[in-house]
């Protein structure tokens, strides 16, 4: 399909169609060997380019309509403080990202959309102008490569996130954009309501939820956008990528509080038909631009287009190779694995653990720390051995 | 490297090394959308060989030094009677399998393997003659493609299995043979010890077990194996490739019967900490060929190449991504997450499900039948709708 | 000691003085055998005296400062509607257990309090003066018995509360008044705080909640309703009775509505470790009257006692058989036991269900239907046949 | 009825009739207040006769054919080392609780048995004459109040139970003889059946298992002993008194290595319906007398002879308040409540625990230690405090 003739994502919002995102790139990297966890930081877009080509052509074939570029924490002042020498410079790994998502956008129907998050400059109570300044400089390279619309995405402040729509604005791209808040707001405390007022009136079209929490909490969070924008007589399309973890015991700082993060997440996956669940869910609330977190493989991608099917009127391409609710399973050898070829098989099982050492709960760390905080503020270095010890006795204190 | 330059298969495991293997394909590529459940055929190795040789890579990355071919079920009988029209023969897939292993293998320290399994034919009671056929024109190609050795996977019959090796002794490659069976034996009830003695005097010099249970029960069948072997005055060299899901609920037919397989496995997925631990315990066992099967992820891989570094002299590639018992965390922006860097913390962390309405184990399925049942004989034909109702009706019953 | 002896329940109340009450009946002497579920009438104070003498005894000998008398549901229009011959008038029923109440009081520093509770005819919309007819005649009793002060609890309606103070106060006698509230309030939404104040207001002295949630779930309610009385610029005493169940996964209709109730709760009872924290909890926010309800065995009663005897200066007789946080194991034949006494092993440790396939949290059921609709109306007769079989398919489609 | 009419024991086993034991008195008297948890000694039959008789009379109630004299560690050797001063002499215990349980006897249809168990004689070595004077010494008690049997009961070495039976055999009277083991035998490593071969030959006519395991566990021993008897060419009669504790996770040495033993076993505690499904099982092994032990409340021994009903014609006393199956709830105010009124609901249901950061298993204890270790040493004195420093230091260590 030539680039040309594809729908903006502002058509085919407005027009009432779903719009399919992509699932969250540094977990799923991470698994692959391409990204380290602590970091989080991008740079396999210009060190292992096939790596990211083949995610992006998975999600692709798992039926997203948008490729985002693999810029998470690429901004120059995430890059500098990890404490490791890069061999690539911001610069080269945004464009490198551009350059991917665009080649297998190419090769279906989707959209590019360059994205930019949360920076430690804020965290480290940098201006506004400083802040600004980070933003621009990925931005420029997202103009330079003509990606066809922008998310500003995982904001625990929403002031930051203002800034940086306001920065996004100046490109005449469509804006979405996007907090890693749940029911109780951002890091000030600032509601899910008042939050979206501010995105919108700072100028993104599309606004919504991604990160930190579960669909349903997700879900839930989006609503109380939605209602905020309402009642101040504002308009707005709305969006969510969750996590594909079950976080029903987060508290407001969401999934990295929990114990469990980021190495032990494993028995909170969710499966595929939870994915289903989600996708109506989501649908049902009204929103359109629906897609995934950290946690999503590209089989969860294809479990949302396959439960917004009938709604879309056409399935994945990689549905080719996955039968509706589990009916591939007709063709099993074991004849009781075929009797589970059917969808009330499914949407009825309660799935075990297989860890009956472990509990089904845990209860989230969180030191109370916000913007501003001395163990916030950024360094370069990697934190010294003294900084560590500090900080292994006060975890054993509080638990 | 250049392909004489490596050591073979036996020379090091006569020489006392660690041979780390890969992990399943056909698990990990359903969920990146290349592979049915259900049929579970390899076709993608034709189909889309770049996501084949990209798994391959993070295999090889991750520290493996087999590249196993992706030739599981390729048996022309079994690619047949899956009901679904296939655009490549079972020798194009076979040769693309090969040919994609041993591109990936010459980029790193790794060996070809080529591997049969068990047949639908043994299930439907076709004679030696007719099996051995079927193993023979795998092996066919695995000749003409210059493998460096072979495997006999995935059993559930010793006698299969006998006759496998039979058929890959006739190359004069080394043989390793494992079967899928737990501390029960095989599916006639045959001990593993017993199991092991007939695979060695049948020819294999590597045996041991993969598939069907967790780390954990197959750590205890390959010692049985070990026993049986010592008692009887023979020798072999052992390896593993469990699962990668806890099953302690499991009966003799392993996790095929669990209810959750094969689409709501996750809750049970092991993390990289009890895979460190699976790896030492494999090692004190006396195994040295320890790899991986359905539901290992490249990082799964890493976390045995990291967890025998000591013995092995060296950290697989993939570890320039990945701190050690989560050292990377001290990188972290959230001080509390930093606190997490460090193996105690992780070592005795008991992961929560996140899933409060689930149990924590699960009754197994299972009729009763074995090689021969009707509802266990080959046909071409999907599962009709009458089949099916019948199946749907019986698991209804046994619930 | 004399009864005149004996300080009245506002004089110790007033004096900041700690009142431990006793466990709820119903549950406890249904496990004994003497009280039917379902209908849960006391007639056995009339019909069995030695058992509810004996539950008498042993909360007593726990720590308890109040006996209660035994006349749940011991109303007239209650006992008539359960649809099975009495052999006793409830006026037998409740003169006989004042006798057995005050018997067991005076053997030690306890109180006699007269009971009333929510009616049927509450429910089927009778007249405010028929509801108080009702609250009379038990209350003509306990005048003729001369009771030390009365209680008005088990009410899920704040207005048939207030019915039931306006008639206990032309006694004089002190009237504590309790809901089965959680922090929804009650049946009609009225918050705890507001149901607080109505009940102050209509002459209670003592207000809190009892019975239908989890002691934790209780401290919370009781605190909301303290935050209302203290908002309107009202005084009161606080009383606490909860359930000794876990309920975090219970509606706004309490414990009832969980599928285990009442058969099945046994995973959910707490342990006297819990029965501790609950004790320090529910002091530190300011309540002085506290007791349990459902599921309350002496022992649980003992534990609060031995939690608080710091504050009031001496433990209970009961406490003769039972070491301090289970210093009583210094004692035990294995050591590994007698390494279990001290503080800070039961504190910490997580109880296991030994229920592998069980889950952890349920969803509760409940029809929303509440005072007046058909389905509450009360009936003489048991449930007909075809009222049940409607009832069992109405269960099985919300399930 | 007059004592003489009742059928005796051996009469009863021989004609297949059911008889239903009773539940254990030191677990429930423990709840009550009246036994010491750690010490585990029932002088409360002398100190607190009331609430021993009630505790009897419950069980009478609840369809027990037996009261078994509330004797358990009151031989003198016991009783001495506890520590603590008795003001009752072991002759005085052992007397007043043969008089309890007669006199509750003659109030129905149940027999009086005198009981002796396992003593700290023999675990710290004493000689055979040693140990079986103590037994003798209970047993003058028991001649003189002429029990209608002997049970000799909660052994784990079945040499010092082979002593008690040859003892008891001395007065002619049946015994019947139980040990506290599980499917991996004594602490010896005999076989059950091994084990029960020795007790037949001793001279037991009944042989079975009580406490230390939960049922499911008790009734697979039970069989394993019926085999071995079987074997032998002996006959016997079987018996099984489990624990009301649910214990999958237990090692060979029984619940009490479970670290929630004593005072955290709440969540494992059986339901009523566990219970039926218990008798149903025993009975169908081909077991006659069924009982129960530690945990049992008197609604577990009803449950046993409702299950039992249709065997033994006839429901138990306190079966007029208790509806078959939980059919009493069809007089219940709730209707969804009432919709539990029958058997399919009860029978299906998975109780959850309320309890979602807590595990369903847990890992026990056990050090290892047998008769003869310094650790089980007995000693008057209570252990001191450096005694017990060393022990929490080992337990911390092994935890």
């Amino acid at each position: 399909m030539a680039p040309g003739a594809k729908k903006g994502i502002l058509e085919r919002l407005d027009a009432g169609e779903i719009v399919v995102g992509d699932g969250g790139f540094v977990f799923a990297l991470e698994k692959r060997g391409y990204v380290k966890a602590g970091p989080w930081t991008p740079e396999a877009a210009a060190e292992n380019p096939d790596a990211v080509r083949q995610l992006h052509r998975e999600f692709l074939r798992a039926g997203s309509n948008v490729m985002q570029t693999f810029t998470f924490y690429a901004s120059d002042d995430k890059l500098d403080n990890r404490g490791n020498i890069q061999r690539f410079t911001g610069q080269q790994i945004n464009e490198a990202a551009c350059d991917l998502a665009r080649e297998v956008a190419n090769e279906g129907d989707a959209l590019v959309a360059g994205g930019v998050c949360q920076t430690p400059s804020y965290l480290s109570c940098k201006s506004e102008t400083e802040v600004k300044a980070i933003f621009k400089k990925q931005l420029d390279v997202f103009v330079k490569k003509d990606v066809d619309f922008l998310i500003a995405e995982y904001f625990e402040h929403v002031e930051e996130a203002e800034w940086a729509i306001q920065v996004l604005k100046t490109t005449g791209k469509p804006v979405a954009a996007t907090m890693c808040i749940g029911p109780e707001g951002d890091l000030n405390g600032v509601s899910p309501g008042d939050c979206a007022v501010r995105l919108v009136k700072a100028g993104a079209q599309i606004v919504g939820i991604n990160c930190h929490f579960d669909p349903e909490t997700c879900v839930k969070t989006v609503k109380m956008m939605k209602e905020g924008v309402k009642k101040a007589g504002l308009k707005a399309h709305y969006m969510i990528q969750p996590l594909a973890y079950h976080t029903p015991d987060c508290n407001h700082q969401g999934f990295i509080d929990l114990p469990e993060f980021p190495f032990s997440l494993e028995p909170r996956i969710l499966t595929r038909w939870d994915m289903q669940k989600y996708a109506r869910e989501a649908y049902n609330a009204g929103i359109r631009y629906i897609g995934g977190c950290c946690g999503f493989e590209p089989y969860h991608i294809r479990a949302l287009a396959e439960e917004l099917a009938p709604e879309r009127g056409f399935l994945p391409l990689g549905s080719d190779k996955h039968g509706n609710w589990g009916s591939g399973l007709e063709m099993h050898t074991k004849p009781w694995v075929r009797a589970r070829a059917r969808r009330d098989y499914w949407e009825n099982l309660k799935p075990a653990s297989g860890r009956p050492f472990c509990p089904s709960m845990a209860s989230p760390d969180g030191w109370g720390v916000t913007k501003g905080h001395a163990d916030l503020m950024q360094q370069k270095e990697a934190t010294s051995k003294e900084q560590l010890k500090a900080l292994f006795d006060k975890a054993n204190k509080t638990h």
